[in-house]
């Protein structure tokens, strides 16, 4: 595999060359203001990205650690979580609301599968859970839960919205104030196109006042030390990761002049073309119609094909797949398709995966499967 | 301030442009071989320059972070901690501990002490602490901690000695193995000579047998999962920060191929003429002499010279120092002097210093400071 692979999977995503070259800039010191000025600024176009009327806070970090934040400023032990769970980071949830002390309240559906509005509201009154917690995007299933109607169902209730937007963040659409969503967070490496590093999360106006009031015993995920820092990088805590920041910065800044529209759609109709051909091709898609995610699709491995065969033979020809996560390894293979990912890259994906497939002795018809995907282009006019 | 300016804080240090070249390669996957070829040179790095029989962890975050995962994976809810303050940072051990649940037994020393061995094990002992914690160096005054002693101190006992060594690991000389240390921890940023970003822990054989053998309910730094990942990338839990672990990777070669002898020698002498300049100025350093470190000098300020003049005259100079913390706060400054700190950068910071000093009307003659530098590069003939 030489230097020009593609980044197929569903985060770290490929990066742009100039967002990598911000990585490379010359440390200056955590507390200058040179560097707060660039701090400020990402934190701002965050802020616009999730139209929140609260706060943002990055910190050095994952999604991962980023969950576990949004749990420990919100849940105290032996208080209900309920946790709407569609795959595999469903179930992460389910672990940070234990490790809080909290307890978690599981509504599972099966993988393809995920969740709406409706009846979200007595679920909640029903259990008394003072936090409800579910993906936007469920990586493991590609599958994109309706954050939107679950947040016009909590409004005017005093549940706490937790979303975990790691793999759809700079991808889909996220409105914070208008869908009632108290905390969102993310990973820097997935659809805002940024080598893994940064935890980042957003915060409503409500759930800024809930960090002030409450005294959490907390240390490094004390939210109250974190939103000084941001307000104030003087605020000395811990150091933050300068480097990243540049990095983080730049790809905001090509996210914002690309424009907000213009890059959802492009996630859209990427993702459709690459549906189109997977289809076109005779396979199956985890994700029920109605869920489909625009950021990451899984798709079933066909009989007698090995996941890691196929993935040998899409690395050979230079794109890198992913494979499946818990119940669901060795049964599926997983695209990602965010971040900087245009139509190209989708086309060289599904052109690769017809001979992959082919050579595996699974049945294709070369370019039958990217005639799908250039149709769906085409009808864009890209 | 141009961009050729000298970082002489206590972290984030300069880092070599082949190192910051090194962040912008191209980002693998996360759970590709050829990324965990690159984590496991620098953990095998690593275990060396911390002579251990045991483990090495790396993560996405910061000295912080690194501090909070030493203390959750073993401190219970109600385990006594004896935590030995000498400065600013030992205070966050005791709100690492405050967070966990334990309960901290404080020792504290007035500012420009330390602790040595002498009496540890009968206080451990009075106090039935399961953990005791110290800084190797306590960056808020420059204090070198005799780790060794203590550590010989606790040699045939139960109790897990932990080690903050963010202000020292790579600069001065730490050996798990012979010092009986069960877990050592710093971030990239300090004597590492890497950006900010990385949390690195150093663990004993026995560090590892008890993270594996108490089933502690954690999420983020639940210790199990980061070493299933680390030896194995497959083992997925949270995204490696990849490009900062090819940074990481860099500058780990660069130490090893210095030499530790070497290194510790070159920080040792850089930090002596530092320490000559400015005594040289009649400046009085906050560090006993007995307790002061190779990595970081806090010195008292003249009367009549602020903070923030001191600092503004250095930085037209292009060389950034520090600030006093908590209760040091306006009335020192700190240098730091670690990672590839050299006497160029020695002779440049003290010079800068006689300028600064006597443009803000503190008596210098001019050239004294350096000449006493020199005198001591001179004798190690550097």
């Amino acid at each position: 595999m030489d230097e020009r692979f593609l980044l197929m999977i569903p985060g770290p995503t490929f990066t742009e060359q100039s967002v990598l070259l911000s990585l490379a800039r010359v440390t200056r010191s955590h507390v200058s203001r040179e560097f707060e000025d660039v701090l400020r600024e990402s934190l701002d176009a965050l802020k616009k990205i999730l139209n929140t009327d609260g706060e943002v806070i990055i910190m050095p970090g994952s999604g991962t650690s980023a969950m576990e934040f949004s749990i420990a400023n919100f849940v105290n032990p032996g208080s209900k979580v309920l946790n709407l769970i569609s795959g595999y980071f469903g179930e992460y949830f389910v672990q940070a609301t234990r490790a809080r002390g909290g307890v978690p309240v599981e509504v599972r559906c099966r993988p393809g599968l995920g969740f709406r509005g409706k009846g979200i509201r007595e679920l909640v009154e029903r259990e008394g859970a003072k936090v409800l917690t579910v993906q936007h995007v469920e990586t493991s299933t590609g599958v994109a839960n309706y954050i939107k109607e679950i947040g016009e169902e909590l409004k005017n209730t005093e549940t706490i919205y937790v979303v975990d937007a790691v793999a759809s963040l700079g991808g889909m659409e996220i409105n914070m104030r208008e869908w009632g969503i108290d905390v969102v967070f993310t990973g820097s490496q997935k659809a805002l196109a940024v080598p893994p590093g940064l935890a980042i999360i957003g915060l409503s106006k409500r759930a800024v006042e809930l960090i002030e009031e409450e005294k959490r015993e907390l240390f490094f995920f004390d939210g109250r030390r974190w939103l000084a820092m941001m307000r104030n990088v003087r605020n000395y805590f811990s150091t933050m990761p300068v480097n990243m920041i540049y990095a983080l910065n730049e790809s905001l800044k090509r996210i914002l002049s690309e424009g907000l529209e213009n890059r959802y759609l492009r996630h859209k109709v990427v993702a459709e073309a690459i549906r189109g051909g997977l289809e076109a091709l005779g396979l199956n898609i985890v994700a029920d119609k109605e869920f489909r995610s625009d950021t990451v699709t899984a798709v079933w491995l066909p009989e007698n094909v090995k996941f890691q065969d196929l993935s040998n033979e899409m690395m050979r020809r230079n794109i890198v797949i992913a494979g499946g996560l818990g119940e669901l390894a060795g049964k599926i293979f997983r695209i990602g398709h965010m971040g900087v990912a245009n139509p190209n890259d989708a086309v060289s994906t599904i052109a690769a995966l017809e001979r992959s497939l082919s050579k595996l002795g699974y049945p294709v018809k070369l370019g039958s499967g990217v005639e799908a995907s250039q149709q769906i282009f085409n009808k864009y006019n890209l």
